[in-house]
């Protein structure tokens, strides 16, 4: 940790802040400059707070040197991480997945209909909204536990794994015991209580990135799940919010790299969240792969009758069918240089 | 609601879009010009999703034109909303309030000894964390249900009345039971079951703008709360993401204005967390106060021996002092203009 | 374009405003839903200011229907454009096309062996900045017009066309004469009148995104050029500005498919500034190629003996070798699917 | 200046980078913790380069300790700066200034009327756009040079200095000799070329903030202008750009403070621009006043008859006599507390 401290602050004054840190085990090292000092603190400062330091008035800055994180980290686990599915899924270290279903999980017909198409495709995971967050409270919030039951059905009758969104800890026995991998949604990512909670099922997580969080928080928020002892943890970039309007969400393709460099944990990419128009799902999901994610998640809808609900849709079975045979021909072309 | 559509739209197609959208009851207004076709809906919207829209491949742009929030709004409630308090306190329609006090609560001295200068200088209530939303697993997360009951004493020494953060809904009948102002913070602003689970307290509620949440967004948060059956709802700015660095966050003094325009709702400001720095929260105080808001929450700190911890802090009791006279001075200056 | 008007609105006071309106040609439909009134205006409404009905105290907000750009847009010129330079290289229209070379000039030998090497490898232009825009006075500005006598050296003995940025239009000239693709740099995106000088020029330009401008700002830059009587222009997503910090910028890949869906211009991505670690440049450039972009421009530097200067670089020649072998097999990818 | 290592740098590769930088006359200091190595640099740095040392390979970071700004910076000038203008108008070190006057100069009338009324209630420099840089090349760009005559013709008449916006190093002759304080825009903060020419016109300077510029890049541009000679430099807060849509920008206020305390230059704020809602201009002002503005900016207009140009607007002249009561109230409160 640095400790940038203004010239003028008093020696006795700096002292006293030195000692403070030494008698926590920590090495001071003392640089002065022309026109700042600084401290280097070296050792465990885990028990140092970055915000009291910054209180203390003649410190100007603090920089953390060490990343914030640790079970998530590479420093900790060099290797990539694999997690293992039912069915024999695999995703990260090397194995790459695509989730698919449609947004909302409306009747046994619809999504029975998806999972079947997508799993023809190639999909390996099936996905739906049971429990929607929505920012109004006036729009539709999901099937719930009936959303869940029919995707259960899903499952069954297609053997793809499925994963789904958990909103509160009230269902936490329900999705330990019904599904495979539990989703925390972009708004819950520091809904901390639940991070620890989910962690502790012994299940795969999803961990989505928040709207406006950086890569040091998503994988602190990653930490909180791992020290609950599930070593199955993926990871998903889904859109940030910045002040481009021409799409909903500024897809973060960089967060792909930048993320394998810092942590062993799988990443995949939503698309679909991220850019917010079906056309754009497309060419995103193929930079999404050649940025070497090692998986998608993607919105996939039928055909119903009603032009409103659905209709004329986002990814249609076929277009995602297309796209399959896209992203492979990408992986390839990546794989072999 | 306006629908853009694409010029080359089918007539066919654009009929039957019509078609359903009038079976839903609503009036549909067909406006072409030059190079777009606008579709003016006209009637109760609200079961119309302007994402289920979106998807219709001829659609380009979906735009709302009523507001996305209905309880929380001035068309529905268009005088100002007043805060009734224990202790006579009132915040809103006029009445302005300071609630101040430590980050976290550490010890029983430290508390009491905050309230009580506090409460000497002005504030009207008194805020202490107990438990604590950190980015990292690895930071101090507060004292817990240890860190309530200190308050507690703390308000029955003071008459203060309390307000401290909800985290999670398994101390829902703690907070209604011990606390005076349920605090919902920035990182849960948008946790749907805990905004619910807490509006159906019928206590004071005081929720965060979250921290790359439009003013639309917090408002339908407020909705939330509000559905619960809570009609004491304060909205509190506390500084958003940006790209800037000089500061922790930016804090959107504009949303005060912005905010009484189209709400109701008291609005608080917090210049501690708005903008990291202590000597930014005497000027953004007086600047709050300035652009009207109805309160402030302030962080203030004592003086321990220990130089890390806290030492040479932040705001101290007394350029707090120093700062509820400045307020005063403020508020009566634009009361009078 | 669309008006959103308080319901509370006088009759009269909206009669004036339509008239109004209508003295300037256009058509005014009226729909009063129950919370708004909306004036949808049908017509030419170039000559109508957004702010200026902005601040008419009864109009809520103003929607513009048809998009704010024209000679860029899709809507005037269908098909994709072409733009062929110098030795005959294309770019747009299915011609793909990569820019390589240094950050800035140094030397002779170093321009020289770089313009070697990335010609090898592939490269169809060669980037040098001779006039750098820096953040600070207090550093290298580049070596201006020697620079760019160097860059016309390795143009004379590689055959590759030179693209390099323009900052004043003091040398409008030089530039006209000498360079083949005029680049103006993010920080000028909106410098109006350098727009409008290099349009007339009758050369190539290369127009890049500015940190915080959304695509229809880019869109109406670029009609500053067109404007100016040039039809060679190239679009350059190079990053823009966000909350993230683990990268130097956010490459906003999104920003080709939702480019060429609303221009015919050809669109480039430069990785290089767009994330700002060189071990992201690899998998984004791969990630542009992907998302369909119709050109790359990186930064390859050769290895100094100085360490500091330049050395284990950024991309190197070898690294950028294997990164054109990747670049083209990913094309082929996504040409053949 | 502070470079983190990876911990797996070869100490061979760690002693050349050392060698490197002490042969530039700075003294390295080497911390060794346990994930990273940190060399800290003493020493003028300036001539070391953040983005070459990123470049090498086994550096993971680069982090700047003293300020990347001089002249404008407190270290060398602690005293706050007054900048006089003709007229005896102040403005900093206490001086308090309200620059006021329509977004557009449309005709001698307008000008003369709105000048009169804003000199009536107290504002000390009169400002109007001559030349308009607009997003769009289809909208009005101002009268030019006309307008900038009809400037003249009001300062006369009124005797108020006047401010107004260089767009191109074409008119500095124009400006130096017919302007009393020129107006660098948001859009040119970042033009260097203009910034040198301006500072060496030997005229006072008004600086705004770009839209996504941070105040270290803002007060390097200011290092620009100081650079060419000219002492008197005004800085202008004038709204960043977010993801917030309920106004136009998100006025940073606390950029004020966070200003201040880094430079001596006075720092004026402007409302209008900021929020771009006239209602909010009120109370932004008013806040802005509270967190120690030096000046305000303020768009003015008066009534004609047609309703659309302008009419029923933003701050009349009678809202902006009422508002500078109420600044004046402002500032008396504050100045005593």
């Amino acid at each position: 940790m640095i400790v940038i401290l203004n010239l003028d602050a008093a020696d006795a004054q700096v002292d006293g802040l030195r000692r403070d840190l030494e008698s926590r085990g920590l090495i001071v090292q003392d640089i002065r400059g022309e026109s700042k000092r600084v401290l280097g603190l070296v050792g465990d400062t885990s028990s140092v707070s970055e915000e009291a330091l910054q209180r203390v008035d003649f410190v100007e800055r603090v920089m953390r040197v060490s990343e914030p994180y640790k079970l998530s980290g590479r420093h900790f686990h060099p290797g990539d991480s694999e997690v293992a599915l039912p069915g024999g899924v695999k995703l990260g270290a090397g194995h790459f997945a695509v989730i698919a279903g449609p947004c909302s999980i409306e009747s046994e017909a619809q999504i029975l209909s998806i999972a079947r198409d997508v799993k023809r495709s190639g999909a390996s995971l099936l996905r739906g909204g049971a429990f929607k967050p929505r920012s109004s409270p006036y729009s539709f919030q999901g099937l719930g536990l009936d959303g869940l039951d029919l995707l259960k059905i899903a499952r069954e009758k297609t053997g793809l794994p499925i994963v789904t969104e958990i909103m509160s800890i009230q269902y936490l026995d329900v999705f330990a015991r019904d599904v495979d991998v539990i989703q925390i949604g972009a708004r819950n990512m520091q809904n901390f209580p639940l991070l620890r909670e989910v962690g502790g099922l012994g299940k795969p997580v999803l961990l989505k990135r928040g709207l406006s969080n950086t890569l040091d928080e998503l994988l602190q928020a990653a930490d909180y799940v791992l020290m609950g002892g599930t070593p199955d943890l993926i990871l998903c970039e889904r859109g940030i919010r910045t002040f481009e309007t021409a799409t909903r969400n500024t897809l973060d393709v960089s967060a792909v790299p930048a993320l394998k460099k810092r942590s062993h944990l799988p990443v995949v990419v939503d698309p679909s969240h991220g850019t917010g128009y079906w056309d754009l799902v497309y060419p995103m999901a193929l930079a999404s792969a050649a940025a070497g994610a090692d998986g998608l998640m993607i919105e996939v809808h039928n055909q119903p009758e009603c032009a409103l609900c659905d209709g004329q849709q986002s990814i249609t079975p076929a277009l995602f069918d297309k796209l399959m045979r896209a992203i492979g021909a990408v992986r390839t072309a990546i794989e072999v240089n």
